[in-house]
């Protein structure tokens, strides 16, 4: 069965290598639909951004797209008016070979930030680009990465029934790895959905998911130039339309945030060196912004995800981080928990087994949570550790 | 000649090792005026603080000190009453071995968070400190570093003379390593001077010296829960008092802040796993905040600090780290340079000997300069560049 952005009817895929990377690495993907599909996207906050997503702006204005064509070892960013005339020249030859309008094509890309793109390179490879479509999505999941260890990849079933019980699918593929940051990060994501689906229904079932997965994620505190997540919805499941405050709304909505929830971990767990995944939960804050900003303050933290890639239970520095952030907190109501392991509580260090919480800090997986016991809100944010590979790989 | 917080007249000082550190290393530290002095203090901002600092903020609303206890090794923090308990047990024993009221002795610490302090061991070696006094700052200079590298020093005279030409004079010491980061860090610095002068004029000069040199750089992007920087000022120069808004109180307060940026500095190259000194100054920004943000954005990218470390002219990770600051910034009018070269400008890379570039950045010191062409204001901001060696000390 097919699996990821092709598991979902009526789309194929593709990853080939066109030169930008060495050894013959795959570095461009195209996602194609076979038919005309609702799009939507959501892009970095970062005020330089890639060519690509300035394109894409534009692009989106009109909602309906059938492609999207990505670049990785090039981020096509700080690449000035030649960045989006090279755009232009990979639009115009792609769009007749695709039999799609060129503002129905989407854009995106990663990799080195200032480098005009290789354009001949690219534009000799499209025509084995198109001609390689087809329906393993695996080898775009492939082409997409850059210091990726892992492909990563989603397929997800909605519980939304068409023509023929035919199921609402939900594919999806990523890549993450530096830079990962809230408010996106070089980090792309791809969705595809053969939901028949209203276009201001996808748009905030998107912006749903986006805000509870990839903005609760980081690798480093960077948030990239290239950002992007993008949605499309081709309608081949045949269902009845899904238009917003509906129950089907709310299980496709819900789909996509599990899914999108399942990548953003993946992402994590795969961020450059790391070996652990760090959850933070903070619970019974006073309003919503201060249980955030906790959250991301520790699993932000260089000090924190050191100590945890070094199996260290020194939770002091929690401490520190937790209260150098804006946000109300009483040292002496705070319970803090690692692993389920109550640390801290009432102001002072708690009896408990060393040795107990060193061997669990050993684990994959490692589980923060603080109680602040003034308010109602709560927040959970995945992070990683941060080994010597991290650095190792960046100082390059 | 005396150095360091022993060259205004009337200081003595003195390290030695009462085992809260390995290998007989000094951890106990102690300043000492022989008269009564005008004291003034700054602390960090993080809302957990250490009972040295609690205890601190009630002494100095009397405003006149006579001593200085430091304890490197055990923070202090996150202690509970026992915190405070064990702090009064110290004052109280010390105090009549000074001869000095116990509300006129201040405390500082640094180290471990969460363990309560070895007040036996503590107790123990304070007669030994106190017999131990001396001309010599260079043992208290050594006995509050942590993780650092190497003591850090400073003697400066500030101009201003008083009776019989004596020269007004300011001492400072500190450490800093880890955890460095605007509003003060895991950092101490202690100032002494001889200087008669208005204890609001002191508490005026030490926060303006503050601004411009510890609240203006970063190791690691984290606010400790013990950075104190105190300043004593025990009249001994005999110069006319100085007042607010006087050509002296200029000249005094020019020279605090001379003295305190070199500490500054100081502490930034021996940041832990440091190798390079990286000055970010951000020029023609909007507003004052604007430059603020960008510099300090710039200096504290994990991203751009690992490039640096990697002599890499990897400049995309400055632009990235710019954009996401919420800043007026438009990169078609933004021009960045890395040690005097212009690799961006009008929204594109620069042609430049990539060679020239590379070998600039393996030395020493790294200066980018961002002008922004959008206001009138600049900042600059310190930093360090990331290494292996960084995520080494903190697995510990």
């Amino acid at each position: 069965m097919n699996s990821g952005i092709t598991y979902p009817r009526g789309f194929k895929a593709t990853g080939i290598s066109c030169g930008i990377k060495k050894d013959n690495k795959k570095d461009l993907a195209l996602i194609y639909s076979e038919s005309e599909a609702v799009a939507a996207g959501l892009f970095t906050t970062n005020k330089i951004k890639s060519a690509s997503i300035l394109v894409d702006l534009k692009h989106l204005q009109r909602r309906n797209s059938q492609a999207i064509f990505i670049i990785s070892g090039n981020a096509n960013t700080c690449t000035g008016k030649k960045g989006i005339e090279n755009s232009q020249i990979i639009l115009n030859l792609l769009a007749p070979l695709l039999s799609v309008e060129k503002e129905k094509i989407l854009l995106a890309s990663t990799g080195k930030i200032g480098i005009p793109l290789p354009v001949t390179k690219i534009k000799e490879a499209i025509p084995k680009l198109v001609a390689s479509l087809s329906n393993d999505g695996k080898s775009a999941a492939e082409a997409i990465l850059t210091t990726d260890r892992k492909t990563k990849e989603i397929s997800f079933s909605t519980g939304i029934f068409g023509q023929g019980k035919r199921e609402v699918r939900i594919g999806g593929m990523a890549k993450g790895s530096g830079m990962i940051e809230p408010n996106l990060s070089t980090m792309l994501a791809f969705f595809t959905t053969d939901a028949v689906i209203e276009p201001e229904a996808l748009r905030e079932a998107l912006r749903e998911a986006v805000k509870n997965s990839f903005n609760q994620i980081t690798v480093d505190n960077e948030e990239s130039t290239n950002d992007s997540v993008i949605i499309l919805a081709n309608g081949e499941a045949k269902n009845r339309k899904i238009k917003r405050e509906t129950k089907e709304f709310k299980k496709f909505s819900f789909a996509l945030k599990k899914a999108s929830l399942h990548l953003a971990k993946m992402i994590v767990a795969d961020g450059e060196g790391a070996q652990k995944v760090i959850e933070v939960k903070i619970e019974q804050a006073w309003c919503q912004k201060d249980a955030n900003r906790l959250a991301r303050a520790v699993a932000g933290s260089n000090l924190v995800k050191a100590a945890i890639a070094g199996s260290s239970g020194n939770w002091g520095r929690i401490m520190a981080a937790l209260g150098r952030v804006r946000a109300r907190l009483n040292p002496d109501t705070l319970d803090l928990f690692i692993n389920g392991i109550l640390v801290f509580s009432r102001g002072e260090k708690q009896v408990y087994q060393e040795k107990e919480l060193q061997k669990s800090l050993g684990q994959k997986e490692v589980r923060i949570e603080v109680n602040l016991h003034c308010g109602n809100f709560s927040s959970s944010f995945f992070g990683c550790d941060l080994t010597e590979e991290y650095v190792r790989i960046n100082k390059e």
